[in-house]
């Protein structure tokens, strides 16, 4: 089918390609690249025969806002917007909203897998009405990898975005777990073969996962990750993940914790522990009057 | 190759099983099982021609230490044994010990893959000298999946239990990630299709793993998990794991907070919210004569 | 000084005879009590000399934003609310621009001390101008304890929900850990002495606290908690702190890990470990039949 | 009455004067320190009237064990060992049994209070046989505040060091819960006065504590902490509490995270969180090359 793609990114040019490559008709637009095929929104929309199907794959935040507030001018009644980059689920309600007071449809569908989704195929989660999201059904088929799965209808407008923010939430847990685990083989001092367990791990454990196939890959590499520094962003979709486990009263500890840690890396000093230090030091009795820290009582 | 199987339950029964599939004569021995092909410890080192090879598969703890400890009277310099049982690490060193002083072998074998492994083949993590594991190489080999890894020799006598012990710390920190995710997605009201959710991410995604595939067979059976209550024992890998970061001052969160949420799915009514149900009453300048919950201050 | 009360419940209305104890004519109003000196928020108005002062202690949310709402149409440029409740501290801020309009001053008022505070004095935190402060500044001084301290004047509007709001996730951190600590004692089987032990603590340690009192006091009238069940409620401050730290990328895990054990002990059974129970019965291979848990791999 | 103390430190040295102060005999014997009233263990006994009681005050591991094994040679049946420092809870019960079959008591001591006890009082956490914490009654009602309190019997042999080590896990707690709620005001960006919000919370609030105290005491000397780093050492105690409570299957996650982040407070450089950047990285499908991170997928 026809679908107009706004972002060519790294996410947005390889789907393209791979929806290109399955036959499809892709027009692109990129507001910074040079691969696309039109020069403005305004001549993609023109580009693809109504009723139109656009895929909108830019930045989280204030470049999707926009790019959604522009189509909604420029789209036309039974026209559908697909909204592939990583927004929070309330959002996609207000803009579906918006756009539906046009006659303008809205799928909000949670992409995952990476660069690697060109080859191997995406997982695509989408929220939106049954008539939209079939509309554009053949899109996601071709998206999926070859071999079938990877596609869910998973509710209304929302619901693709919060279970792709569920499956980032997770996708941190299970992170953090294979880092701690590292960790204490190598402090234990025990371990001659730390890349080799890691490695053999892959095939009849109950751990094996894609995951651990990336970093067995990742430690055939570099065995001890001396090219690293221990230091990680965190996404949105790490701390929307908390921050609703919180409005609904559920206890997610294992998925804080890794958020935590992130957030942990990145600080050259931690406050909080000033003031453990400090406390330490008023154990002491004396002024606090240099870096050190006199014990606990 | 010859070896003598001690304890075929669930576990070292399978193994057995497995090995036999693949040309190896196993005798095996089992105090509560008929399967067994001698009635003593004795009569099954009687049976094997010397050196033996001895996998001891029985449950962790004083059945495991008795056995060896026996078997210690009973094998000859030369003999090795295999404790493939999940033992901890520390246990370890001191039977190798003990064994060496006459003359016996002794390899820890840390083993993964469950009732699945008969055909799946198993993941096997190994500690011991390199001449000991190089002797009951041809039985690795055979438990290993028939496409090859699934084996690694992970340092000294004690490293393939600790590594295996890990590799459980892991395991429980995944599966707490799955289980929050899937919490979040059924208290969010948003998602219709948890199920299939689960199910759509078994390909293209980041989550893909086995531990994906269970849950998603799981809840195939189950949808709701309403056959389920919400309440898991923790077996000593968990524990030791914990244990183990404490001991090296390694933070362990999220595998930390996997067990103790185990721990917590146990107990009808938590002591420490009691002290805190007691302090929101305490609040209100009132005795506490009910179980009931007054407020923050 | 003349000042408006709004709200008589368990705090205004000690707060009120606190300030009348302390010279001040206070003008009370309240929709559900007999208390009231006036009987509508118009005639309290009227009944007060402009410029006014008026103290709003409703319960947070919709009863909070409604009076505000009416107030800033009932009160004239010059006047000042107090806003003495659990507000959100974002609300402050909105509520301050839509009363600054009109000429109205606004200050938000933390307040700590529960039911205790009528006697003792009240913790008060406050944010707002320095202008707005130093007006309500005497009814302030009354407030806090006979001896000093309690009060500060946090920042700007917000400043004083916002530390009113951090003081409450402190408050949750140290009743959890006395709770973890409790536990622990009555656990190991070793104590003979809980109460005892919390009340030798009350003198001479480190953790003496005033929480430490409440729970010393608590055990005397019920040694082992028997007449409480260990369940807490949580107010909005605890999950409000908790989704600040996670927008400041602040790492809280012990006051997080003290909300979570709240949330947990108000369900029945838990999602979470339902999935943790339903990978380990897949891990003997069989369907899921029973309420069981059959083991790790 | 008459005690020999042995080790004259920070704390053994102002618990002596104490006990001087108060009216008891003091013997002391350090084997660093000039302070001493005798220049050997030996010589100490030998100036003790039988029965004797002896205090000891010594680092804990192996100055504590050597010096018990030593008195062991050194008493005659009839007197009576306490000790004092931060032993383990099952080091006490080995001591105390095999000092008991030479008819030698054992009392082991927790002693809380820091270099602020000599003046403020100790709290004495105290197991034993109720008859030898009876005869060094006088010395305990001595060592507590003057205002009485401070002093409990906890249980039979262990259970002093058990309790004290749990005071010392529910410090912990409390440390962490006033560090991550002054990085959260800081972090803010919104309170322009932290040291005063502390200050105000002395009184009047429910966080009031003796720690607040310090801590407010410590923002006066330094009120952005610039003199310190975010480093905390920690002691056995709070291992010790986390082990304890893994045994004893108690979920303790705030008292845990104070104790992980003391771990994570001395690291230069995480290696679990070098594995997230690795995975991170492998998303990005490139060899991982530099210090650098690529996003989540």
């Amino acid at each position: 089918m026809q679908l107009g793609m706004i972002g060519l990114g790294k996410m947005g040019g390889n789907m393209a390609a791979r929806l290109r490559d399955k036959g499809h008709e892709v027009v692109g637009y990129d507001a910074f690249s040079e691969e696309r095929d039109v020069d403005t929104l305004a001549a993609l929309v023109d580009r693809l025969a109504a009723p139109r199907v656009v895929w909108v794959m830019v930045p989280a935040g204030d470049p999707t806002a926009s790019t959604i507030a522009e189509l909604g001018d420029l789209l036309a009644e039974g026209d559908l917007v697909i909204e592939g980059g990583n927004s929070h689920y309330a959002d996609d309600r207000a803009r579906a909203e918006e756009l539906s007071a046009k006659g303008i449809g809205y799928v909000d569908a949670g992409v995952s897998g990476g660069v690697w989704g060109r080859s191997n195929g995406y997982g695509i989660m989408v929220g939106g009405s049954a008539e939209d999201v079939e509309r554009a059904r053949p899109v996601f088929d071709s998206l999926v990898p070859d071999e079938g799965g990877g596609f869910v209808h998973a509710g209304r407008v929302g619901a693709g975005h919060f279970v792709k923010m569920v499956h980032n939430g997770i996708e941190y847990g299970m992170m953090q777990a294979f880092g701690e685990g590292y960790e204490l083989m190598v402090a234990s001092g025990l371990v001659d073969n730390v890349p080799g367990t890691f490695e053999s791990w892959r095939e009849g454990t109950v751990v094996r996962s894609w995951l651990l196939d990336l970093l067995s890959r990742a430690l055939e590499e570099d065995p001890e990750l001396s090219r690293l520094r221990g230091y990680a962003e965190d996404s949105g979709e790490g701390r929307w993940t908390v921050q609703a486990a919180v409005d609904h009263a559920v206890p997610a500890p294992a998925i804080t914790a890794s958020l935590y840690a992130r957030f942990a890396s990145r600080q050259d000093d931690s406050p909080a522990m000033k003031v453990v230090a400090a406390l330490r030091n008023q154990f002491g009795g004396h002024a606090v009057t240099k870096a050190e820290d006199s014990g606990d009582a």
